[in-house]
């Protein structure tokens, strides 16, 4: 676990409004806020939700220590000092539910839902957003690659394009949730356990007088784990015919040639060639990596063009999720606590995809018994039973003629108890566990939805009641408005 | 200063190649590396460089420790734990210089260059390449930015879009340097001194009876400071003559409303609106903050349709460097010793643009005495005398026929010395010197070159002996892939 204390990753106006609220004696208040995002990104049907573990780390940590409360005390804003010995007092005493790392979730659905003092609950927005976004980004652009190459060994190369440390370093895990075999990063690796992988660069073949003299320095050190770079002066005609030559050599001292690496060039061909010429010098067992400016539609085109490619090392488009950088997720209040009594909260907006969904929800995907296939989500008010009705409606939220009914069903609670009353009650499971996790969630819905582009939209339903409390209170609010 | 240990923050092929040089006795060898970019992001014309703070952090606390060595020792490559012996032993050595941060920088001018065993040359490779990287990059989104808005205040707002702690963190201060106003995101302000401003959000509004109530609690707690979001209903209809009501009341007991910000709706028409409304209601002192997806290009087109804005809030897609979002930094060896002899290397592409160019280098920005203006930079090897020539011949390094002599010329050497055998000799200035420098930096430059779009591309030539040298290798290295 690491030991940073993020308490001041968190956006100024947090601060403000904690502020406000004590001045005005409302900080104690309770609030409800869910976390949710609007669209696919890439074109995708859905996202992996990541993220959940650095958010424990962050509320297992957050305090504010004697040097941010001086920090704070020389602000502009030129805070009451007793507000700042409340600060020093505070702790996250909240609720906080979230679907498991590794879930595949969909627009508008409640992925993380925080109960707690509306001081509580606003100063951890930012920072719960800022793991939510990236991670779940990173995770679910590596999880279209995975889709597309499902056989193939898949690397993370991408640390020295990452948008910093953290992001190459909780980037690297995103990836290897939904699969990934390894990364080159050695700080990931040995902060959560994932393999690490490297071979050498074209600096260490430029290192030596020749490629064959380069390859053969680096097999005596690592005869085992050898792979060779073969394209710092021509794949063809130069490092291949020399990695052939080492790699006899080796096999008269009983070793086998691991890899050949392939970084620039036209990879479907300069691939094809030579796996051809490695087979033709008995060399079957040489695996061919290729790396450069990877990602899922290069690879889909390459594979279409027959690359004979075993290994896909992928870098700068997966860590900075480079066709779209960042997931606009949302943290907002549905529901608030008056007198003892619990109220559902509406955000209206002149865009209609903004007027947020009210009241303190639960988020169930719908299981088809007889196909084990997911039908749909349905998020339904809290009090609602929905795991003991013998038949479901669904409906579209928005065409809401567009329905169907579900029998013989498995309403399967989504949201998991992490923190109860600010007490950690989640068991994080294990890197394996998220994997095999991720792996029986993909297997449950048809896929259709998978589909890299132009996919099928997954229905996510609201119930009955929640659909008619929020058309009430939109025509409500716009009746205030009127007034 | 930071205190993480960041010695783990590689790729696992650089501790494989210094594996592979310490099995055959070549890791003390001595090289020099040279960092550069090929190409300037977002269409610009120019990068600021940034990252030497973080990269002199990184160096200064640069040792692996008992746990990395333990994490190393497990390794499927089965290090000899003679190896591991010398890692405990291991310090950066070396003599690294760079440009400041804040400096304009071109595509292929060496902007650090690392003199170091190989072995702690290759080591340090992907931390530094990660932190200019991404610095620069953001450096320059803010900097663009900046250039569209001179007057205007700006502010960095991007912490929840951005790719996890450490970009945030970082990124708040690479907007700083080029000239951004403030950050929200208090971590950045505490750990370098960045001025942080916030607001308020929806929630604070959706929190009460009336927008008017809600802006008149967050008075309440800061009179001084205060600014209502005012597009939470109707900005027109609703929010702002909410906001008039109670700056109203403020002026009443001596007090002035800031601001008001829109976070939706049209920019232009809103903006242009509330600023008449407000003038009308003698308000013309509070001023207009505007947010929502902003970047240079969106600010120039609400600017040329008469947009009042007098503070921009900048998220997403500057924190992120949303239209690109890395920096294809690399990082090359351009000089080995041998023998006690410095031999200049080079690798040769099939791809032109990849071949690198040899020798251990100067950088000097050729300024014109006359104008006070920057005529090109001029790359030479180290021994060349370009300081105290009367005349100086400028050519295009690809089209060599395209030429210019210059004159009363200012060579100014732009390559500091920051650590010389592993000592640190560099003070590094304050973030205000910085900004400083900065500004001096962009007004040495025509301002055909600065543009948003298309701009005049600045010359950067290498000396006649450099050029030579290239050519000459590169003639040499192809007639022997012909033998």
């Amino acid at each position: 676990m690491s030991d940073q204390n993020l308490t001041l990753m968190t956006d100024k106006y947090q601060i403000n409004m904690i502020y406000a609220h004590w001045k005005n004696g409302t900080h104690r208040k309770k609030r409800v806020f869910e976390a949710y995002y609007r669209h696919n990104p890439f074109g995708n049907g859905f996202v992996v939700f990541a993220g959940l573990e650095r958010i424990i780390q962050y509320l297992q940590l957050l305090k504010f220590t004697d040097e941010m409360i001086a920090y704070l005390a020389v602000q502009e804003e030129q805070y009451d000092s007793d507000f700042l010995e409340y600060l020093r007092t505070f702790t996250f005493s909240g609720t906080l539910r979230a679907v498991p790392e590794g879930t595949i979730i969909f627009p508008n659905e409640p992925i993380i839902q925080v109960e707690a003092t509306v001081a509580e609950a606003q100063l951890v927005e930012t920072a719960i957003l800022t793991f939510l976004n990236y991670q779940s980004l990173i995770a679910t652009k590596a999880a279209r690659i995975r889709l597309i190459a499902p056989d193939e060994v898949l690397l993370e190369f991408g640390t020295r394009r990452a948008q910093e440390v953290d992001a190459a370093v909780w980037g690297a895990r995103a990836t290897y949730i939904v699969g990934f075999d390894a990364t080159s990063n050695l700080m990931a690796g040995m902060q959560f356990g994932i393999p690490t992988k490297g071979t050498h660069a074209h600096s260490w073949v430029q290192d030596h007088d020749s490629e064959e003299d380069a390859f053969e320095g680096f097999a005596r050190a690592l005869p085992n784990q050898a792979s060779f770079l073969v394209d710092t002066y021509d794949t063809l005609r130069s490092g291949l015919p020399s990695a052939i030559r080492v790699a006899k050599k080796m096999e008269q001292q009983g070793k086998q040639l691991r890899s050949i690496r392939i970084d620039s060039g036209d990879l479907a061909y300069l691939s094809k060639e030579a796996r051809r010429i490695l087979d033709e010098a008995d060399l079957p067992y040489v695996k061919i990596i290729a790396s450069n400016d990877l990602d899922e539609n290069l690879i889909v085109e390459l594979k279409n063009q027959g690359a004979r490619i075993d290994v896909w090392g992928i870098g700068t488009k997966l860590i900075t999720a480079y066709d779209q950088p960042a997931l606009g997720g949302v943290y907002k209040v549905v529901s608030k606590e008056e007198n003892g009594e619990w109220l559902p909260t509406i955000k209206i907006s002149g865009n209609p995809e903004k007027v947020t969904t009210p009241g303190r929800k639960k988020l169930y995907r719908i299981m088809n018994l007889h196909t084990g296939k997911a039908e749909g989500d349905y998020i339904a008010l809290e009090h609602e039973d929905v795991v003991n009705q013998p038949k479901l409606k669904l409906f579209d939220p928005i065409h809401t003629y567009h329905h169907k009914f579900v029998v013989d069903f498995e309403a399967q609670e989504l949201l998991e108890l992490i923190y109860e009353e600010g007490n950690l009650v989640y068991t994080l499971p294990t890197l394996q566990e998220i994997r095999s996790y991720h792996q029986r969630q993909l297997s449950s819905f048809w896929e259709e939805y998978m589909r890299r582009l132009n996919p099928e939209q997954y229905p996510v339903d609201l119930s009955q009641e929640l659909w008619d409390l929020k058309y009430q209170m939109i025509q409500q609010k716009s009746m205030e408005k009127r007034v």
